[in-house]
């Protein structure tokens, strides 16, 4: 897995035990398999921030997520194909995603957020994505035009140019270049929107299809769909069916995703989807999300969440965050869990670790980080092994029981 | 080593072989050997900064020397005490030294630098460290109050006070608090100087052999006295004589060294101390400056270079230093140096650290900190290896034919 050669086996899942819409299984790709289902650590820019890639390795990551969309604009997909792609660039011998960009090209340009509470104040907007008006980002049936967040420059993305970028960059599975919506969003735009995305759907799985033959030498890339629809049960639905029918390896599960909704809708979409492909539910990482999205039938996961609190002191613990800056920590010579398994809870004590926080030392980002991006990999993992068990549903009890106490008590 | 236990051979220092004043040698610790000459990491905050301890140790470190100063500000030289010391604090299970602290407090009092070009302008001015004036930190013969730069607050070390503080902290080697002066004092300064550092070595000896024995249960810390003077010769050898004859178990070089004149002044010393015990040369780490002190006859090395370059992105070169963040480095998938060993030359090429260093990204100054340390934790031990095979001025003339060749190219 580690010496750069390509294996034969292309690209397959093979579903294990299933226990209702929830599943495991096992995706296989050129630089080795994942079991799923599995929590995918973020390294956007080709780094997971803080950590070196033995790092990810030993806190049990099986593959890491970048973003077409930073690559592109920085070092620039060129320079990623050059170096043997994005793999061989950061130094991680195992399997790695891309996300197409199409969620960070609009979000950028709008600044919305992924699980909204936007829409819980009733505002209804369209423009937040139209052309015009004072934004970074603008969308059109062809693709989205877009100004750099680094240096203002103008860009344009389509799905030839996201496809030709994500071939580039060479990761083992790459998104369709989908419309992000938001909640905001009228029932009117979101079906508009489904059909843009539909339509996109098709000329990536064409400029994929030509790109592939030119890049034969190349490890195989799978190309999973993007199932978009927001909260609209017949959108979600109608969406799965007709990508499901298309020959995409797998399928993303994106958009405006509200939390109480979120297994509901995950649950429409897999019910539609084949069976036989696997499942990732985009952007999602709050443990509770994770026991939803599971156990409607999702297969992998991918968040910044557990890194970025990281990097500002936040921890997470089996009863729940804290943050380990404030002076309770000051003297506690104890691990950051007593439960966690991870590098930095077998040998580094919260008093360190506050010290570092305290003295802004990037040991403290490092090690902050492995707790984490571990406390999410170990948890779901052992939702793999719960449902080999035949006792998810204790353990979604059990862990979500104590894991909101903490903060349920503070009000929060 | 990493076991936490206590060996019964307290601290020793055997030479090895002699080429003029340079050596070789061995200093036996309680957490395990070093093998001289050395360079020492600086981990100022129980860090050494952008590494994990493991990183630290793969790229040779055989010890890591942190700050008296910087500790007892934050966290408080208790809680590393708390901890278990230094070492189990910071998961660091080889030798560790501190400084005592006493640069520290007199330099970010006045904000001088090492070695200094500032002796160049003629200046000449005893208050710099004198009292009153808008400073930070004032001397007099008892101890030095200062004002601690993170918050305010008023504090004062003595040399009772600062072997408490280097006691709780309990490194294997702590050092004699001592008043360091810059080149812009006078020659009668000086004098006044040595004689209030010969008086605080005799208070620092009485303090750790009572403190010594209050905490026979924790591994013996080895104590340095420091040896100042600035560029009087005679002073240098009188300081140097008189230390000498005192139960030190070794000593460090300190003081303002000027450039041109380091091999000179280190030699005066060396001449003058005993042959049975190690010469610390203190906060020196330029390659001319380090052959310069091993020629003069010091054994151990310690300086923020390496790293603290790393994260501005400049990079020791077998050909000189340079910045990883030009253009230049956008398309090098080459190693930052062919010929160096280090973990990031193994797995990284230019061009990724280049983008790391344009994107801000921590793994980028992880990966320079370990190449730039590893390059002169390695040089030292070349020049370790040169001097048992007797060629030490052939590696000289040849590394630093290279070394020096593009910076004087360049007119810099």
């Amino acid at each position: 897995m580690f010496n750069g050669t390509v294996p034969a086996a292309p690209f397959s899942f093979t579903p294990g035990v299933r226990r209702g819409l929830a599943r495991t299984g096992v995706i296989a790709t050129p630089h080795g398999p994942i079991r799923t289902p599995a929590f995918i650590p973020v390294g956007t820019k080709a780094t997971v921030k803080a950590l070196l890639p033995e790092a990810t390795a030993a806190l049990g990551a099986q593959a890491v997520l970048a973003n077409a969309y930073h690559l592109y604009l920085q070092p620039g997909a060129d320079i990623v194909d050059a170096a043997g792609g994005l793999g061989a660039f950061m130094h991680w011998p195992g399997p790695t995603f891309t996300d197409s960009g199409g969620f960070q090209v609009m979000s950028l340009g709008v600044g919305f957020k992924k699980v909204l509470a936007m829409a819980s104040d009733g505002v209804t907007s369209d423009d937040v994505i139209a052309p015009g008006h004072d934004r970074l980002a603008h969308v059109d049936d062809d693709g989205v035009g877009f100004i750099s967040h680094l240096d203002g420059s103008r860009h344009r993305f389509t799905p030839e140019s996201s496809m030709a970028v994500q071939h580039q960059l060479g990761a083992d599975i790459i998104f369709a270049f989908d419309e992000c919506t938001t909640l905001m969003n009228t029932r009117d735009y979101q079906e508009r929107s489904v059909a843009r995305t539909a339509a996109w759907a098709r000329r990536c799985l064409a400029a994929h299809a030509e790109l592939t033959e030119q890049r034969s030498h190349r490890p195989y890339q799978a190309l999973f769909g993007v199932v978009q629809g927001a909260q609209y049960e017949d959108l979600r639905r109608a969406a799965a069916r007709d990508l499901g029918g298309l020959p995409f390896d797998g399928y993303g599960i994106g958009g405006a995703l509200e939390k109480a909704q979120l297994g509901t809708i995950v649950g429409w979409v897999s019910e539609a989807l084949p069976e036989d492909r696997p499942r990732h539910l985009l952007g999602i990482g709050e443990p509770d999300d994770l026991f939803a999205g599971v156990a409607a039938g999702a297969d992998t996961f991918d968040c910044v969440m557990p890194s970025r609190v990281a990097r500002n002191g936040a921890i997470l613990h089996h009863d729940g965050r804290y943050n380990i800056a404030t002076a309770a920590n000051r003297r506690a010579f104890e691990p950051l869990d007593a439960e966690c398994d991870c590098y930095t809870c077998a040998h580094y004590t919260r008093a360190y670790l506050h010290h570092l926080a305290k003295a802004d030392e990037i040991a403290g980002h490092t090690l902050a980080t492995i707790h984490n991006v571990r406390f999410l990999v170990r948890l779901v993992d052992r939702m793999r092994e719960a449902l080999e068990a035949g006792d998810f549903d204790a353990l979604r009890e059990e862990f979500l029981g104590r894991y909101g106490a903490r903060r349920r008590a503070a009000g929060r």
